[in-house]
């Protein structure tokens, strides 16, 4: 299980995604940029702008390797030694206010000294809950964690509800998914190779997960008070981004390739003062359940 | 010159503010909540939406008092001790791209210890630069940091240029202005009334300014293409804030509250992969002035 196998599976899953999109966006094409980081490495951005269903996506790779710095390295609670550091990372913001926002994000990072660990994530965001697809997400992820340890689902639901979660505004930033890292055969039942598989299976699930979302929502009629409603919950995911989110700062700290880093922003975000929802109104619904340690899989 | 004063004085410029603005924008109304902080004090927020000239924008005054955690002393670099913050706080974001963004911020601090210090700053964000009205801009301020001390306006101008700067982007928030702190008589030339005098003098250039730029910039006719740069630069507005600003970031992290603080943010804001501009465009030209130590009083 080389450096290269792996950043060799990864470029495959991100052509693969890409295509899945494409398909089920029918309109949409993403575009490629190649780039280069001076200090090693670089990356395959591909993002798609003005879709049918995707109003703006990118599906990244990026392998980078070099010195870490002190900084870095005390940031990662490691010693400075030379890494690599491999990953697929994704986030999508669709037309629809009804398709959800989604992000995954799979990554493999090795130490000169063997030291090595996956990480990753999957999370949905709603803009409007639908219990039915919540749990049908949930069962997704689910499953693909319990073919490899059947603690895997709740140790990593739960790290997830307790990592995307929007402090200043306690609430979370949708229903959650699974969040991971540092896995290694050390600290797992599981081989590096196993490790492995699981990400990738992970990785290969997202596709099928997310058009189908696409499908069972990018036709479904919405209204201006809709439409605003998502642009408000976009302004929280901006929130959740520039704020908390580890990958987003820790890129911005070490001098990632910005437009990569950001492209998990959507195209319009909107913030009102003081907004209230109705009571027993959808929005009202869905905030409710943006809340930790909910169940969605009983 | 008791903490009862500076507060009143910092109310009444409040009010004088939300005036001069309401009458500029000939239609929209500040909307006045006040809240309370349950550890000590409360605030008076008013927020305008929607109005003729300005899009979104708030007018902030806040007074609190407690004791310092042990957390926000050692943010603040001094012993825990019983505190009273005051201050007033104002961001607008107006509907043509060629009126710019302001901000303006003038806060005093004291501890039960007699320790205290003055606060505060001005700075400019236009989507367009103007040259003739970026030199009005800081030539206004210069005009009122030389009637207190000759070395103010390139001291604390300075700040500004280091404060004010999108590090991710290298880029500056905008034109810069001034930003200064923990200003009180053993680090300056000045009493404390004479401190206070300055601040205040800074407080009421605040409406004679920028109604200034309202009335020259609001009635250009504007471009489609004009709005979407307006949005995109709105953007990295929510970056800096998000991401740099102490103010924003502090608030956030002692539970301030939330809508208070984020009122800075625009009702819309936007992110497009790795926009280009024209060579030569007036968006060019802008970007090309989005620089640290730029002479703009010459």
């Amino acid at each position: 299980m080389t450096r290269e196998t792996i950043k060799e599976h990864f470029i495959a899953l991100q052509n693969s995604i890409v295509l899945a999109l494409e398909n089920a966006d029918t309109k949409g094409k993403f575009k490629t940029d190649l780039w280069e980081r001076s200090e090693g490495g670089g990356g395959i951005t591909k993002v798609i702008e003005n879709g049918f269903v995707l109003e703006k996506g990118g599906v990244n790779f990026s392998a980078v390797y070099g010195s870490l710095s002190n900084n870095v390295a005390e940031l990662l609670h490691v010693n400075p030694d030379s890494f690599f550091a491999t990953g697929v990372s994704i986030v999508i913001h669709p037309n629809n206010p009804f398709v959800p926002i989604i992000h995954m994000n799979i990554r493999y990072f090795e130490l000169e000294n063997g030291e090595y660990w996956f990480g990753g994530g999957i999370d949905l965001t709603p803009h409007y809950i639908d219990e039915v697809q919540a749990k049908f997400f949930h069962k997704s992820i689910k499953a693909i964690c319990d073919k490899f340890d059947s603690e895997f689902y709740l140790k990593f639901k739960t790290w997830a509800d307790s990592y995307f979660y929007i402090t200043h505004r306690q609430e979370t930033r949708g229903i959650g998914g699974i969040f991971f890292d540092r896995l290694n055969e050390l600290n797992t039942q599981l081989t590096k190779e196993r490790l492995f598989d699981f990400v990738m299976e992970l990785g290969h699930s997202f596709a099928p997960i997310y058009t189908h979302l696409m499908q069972l929502n990018s036709n479904k009629e919405f209204s201006e008070a809709n439409r605003r409603w998502q642009l408000l919950r976009r302004g929280r995911y901006v929130e959740f981004n520039l704020i908390y989110d580890r990958g987003t700062r820790f890129g911005l700290e070490t001098g990632g390739r910005i437009e990569s880093i950001l492209m998990s922003l959507p195209l319009l975000a909107s913030w009102e003062y003081d907004v209230k929802v109705e009571p027993e109104s959808q929005e009202s619904f869905t905030l409710n359940l943006l809340k930790q340690n909910i169940d969605w899989c009983n």
